[in-house]
């Protein structure tokens, strides 16, 4: 199996899996316990911590453990309307990009329902933020704005030093999912311009169920659970196997990266050029400055789920849109954003390449579009 | 070393970190996937969810997973009192007894100084539950009652049944943090009368990092999380190695259990006839209703640190209070609560017995308490 949904998750590394058993087996006990066993588990977390905030670029104390991104995101956008709030009543408004991930934008919902004033942010025809829309929406009673640092679907990255520059001159405040961006990028939290960051461990060959939540320095951001972990900013006892194996995800992560990054840009570039040869085919922000990974088609209009299937059965897994939506059969809310139609918002299929994608694997692939894709796309790509 | 604080947290079970591993290795790709690799994964977490339900007496739809208890608890309060407020906005009080978790009693106060009325039912100086107090604090103006299975510190037995009757009867929910009975007594939410019942794996020999939250059939709680996941009831991608180690948690709890139960109780016996039998000794709850597993006792006033101190020097951990607020000096709320004064409240030591306690350990714990303890506690023992 060739496995090109990274974008999606990715596998644990073996030191990630170590480490993991090690924590397991050695540093259980309760690091808010005085007892020697709790110090040795309190001193695992110090230790973990230092190592993922060597690869953010945080200091340890902007540093808050959570669940994974979705805690940390939505802790940094409750947290920081709240804290907008108390300090002057008329900035409310939470503006974001249209193409952020399902689950904020379900976020951004549910607090529209309940009366936060919500605005978002368009982006172009190839996925890239419209700045001037940008600048006409983060006013004076904007509390928030929120960006990813890179498109899950399309790999697009989005401007935020720009957009930092927008919201502070407004008195708002940033808040950055890096989720598609670490490991797959140079992160770093202290030069971002971000007030606020989540990250996932998952996507860099971490475990699942833990993520950071980054706070600049002097920001009193609310919590969303109770408790006096974590500086009182996330109540709960530490999931400290699970932090370890994040640790570990970073420390493999920060060895390899440049070199990770350079071999899968030319692997993307390679399978780039190879999807363009076929007739028909659009590659969405092709224009756009884009992950080094990521590479988001549609061959002609082709539904995604019948090119889905067919890669698969020969040996390509790959996938449409975000996996938090791929269940259903909605078109991506990314690709309608970029002026796609529906049935065109449809046929997306992402391709996301991990460290572990292989020059061979490319060639097995193209070589699988050419032989189960192409034959269904003749008569598609007359019409497309 | 003898580990008696299994209340603050217990070792992971070999089949635990087994099933982990397995998960870590296998099954990492993202649930939400529709590819093969993601089924995989999805098939996973359906067969974890009904080896945990099967624990916990409930159904598998009525279970969802979080990343522990701290989530579950905080998301069965917003979301009650949220759904309260939203069909009669004079229902909006909460109550809960004095003597619940640190954390949740955080969020009462974080919750108080937002506008939500609260209010507390007190013990009495065995740590029970004043049930007038409560039949008069529930009223129709309650929204949720929060009451804790068993107390963390104490032991003692909370009176479930009887409230979740008054509870009803005047048209609020009940919400049990069940951290402290998972794994020390027969959990069954359906006969329970709880509406939201929260649970942790690690108190049970899973891993850190993940918990349920169990949402009574037919009510429509809203999540803390949004999000498709847990039937939109908490975003985020599922946990899985967590959650394969919590039901790997569970299958191993539940082969053993009458017999842990048995085993534990008379282990806890053989401790207390030993600690009773030391001039002095106060045994907290001695009348009540406990779980199997907790002795929660002072020397005469011997501040808790001294005693935690020299017994740990002879090999014995245990602790004092919640590992929560163990690294602070604070008297125990709990003890207070039961009417202690402030230096008794300083001096409770809390032994936590597990299934994996022998009776050598008991026995090696009683000596050593006579070995290090009694010399300090003579002149001590004559002022209690």
């Amino acid at each position: 199996m060739i496995y090109l949904d990274h974008n999606a998750t990715t596998r644990p590394a073996p030191e990630v899996v170590t480490e993991m058993v090690d924590a397991l087996e050695r540093a259980w006990a309760n690091p808010s316990s005085t007892h020697e066993p709790g110090q040795g588990a309190r001193r695992l977390l110090a230790d973990a911590r230092t190592r993922v905030a060597r690869l953010l670029g945080c200091s340890g104390a902007e540093l808050v453990f959570t669940s994974g991104a979705t805690e940390a995101n939505t802790t940094a956008v409750l947290g920081a309307l709240a804290l907008a709030a108390e300090r002057d009543v008329a900035r409310r408004r939470w503006v974001l990009s249209a193409v952020e991930h399902p689950g904020l934008l379900a976020l951004a919902e549910r607090l529209r329902e309940r009366g936060t004033p919500v605005d978002l942010i368009p982006v172009d025809a190839q996925g890239r933020l419209d700045l001037p829309a940008a600048g006409r929406l983060i006013g004076p009673d904007v509390a928030l704005v929120s960006l990813m640092g890179a498109n899950n679907e399309t790999g697009v990255l989005m401007p935020v030093a720009e957009v930092s520059a927008m919201a502070h001159a407004a008195g708002a405040r940033l808040h950055v999912d890096a989720t598609q961006l670490a490991g797959k990028a140079v992160l770093d939290f202290a030069a971002s311009g971000a007030d606020l960051m989540g990250v996932s461990a998952h996507k860099l060959h971490g475990p699942k169920g833990v993520g950071a939540l980054l706070v600049r320095k002097g920001l009193a951001l609310p919590g969303l659970l109770a408790g006096r972990q974590e500086r009182h900013r996330r109540g709960g006892t530490e999931n400290i196997p699970g932090i370890a194996g994040f640790a570990a995800a970073c420390d493999r992560t920060a060895a390899t990266l440049a070199d990770d990054l350079m071999r899968m840009t030319a692997l993307r570039q390679q399978l780039e050029a190879g999807l363009l040869a076929v007739p028909g085919v659009k590659l969405f922000g092709q224009q756009a400055a884009r992950l080094p990974n990521t590479v988001c088609v549609r061959f002609g209009r082709l539904d995604s789920e019948q090119v889905l299937g067919r890669l698969a059965r020969a040996g390509v897994v790959a996938s449409s849109g975000a996996a938090c939506t791929a269940a259903g059969t909605q078109p991506s809310h990314v690709l309608l954003a970029m002026g796609e139609d529906a049935e065109a918002a449809r046929a997306g299929v992402r391709f996301s390449l991990g460290r572990e994608t292989t020059a061979a694997d490319i060639a097995h692939t193209l070589a699988a579009v050419q032989r189960v894709v192409v034959p269904l796309l003749a008569p598609e790509a007359m019409a497309a």
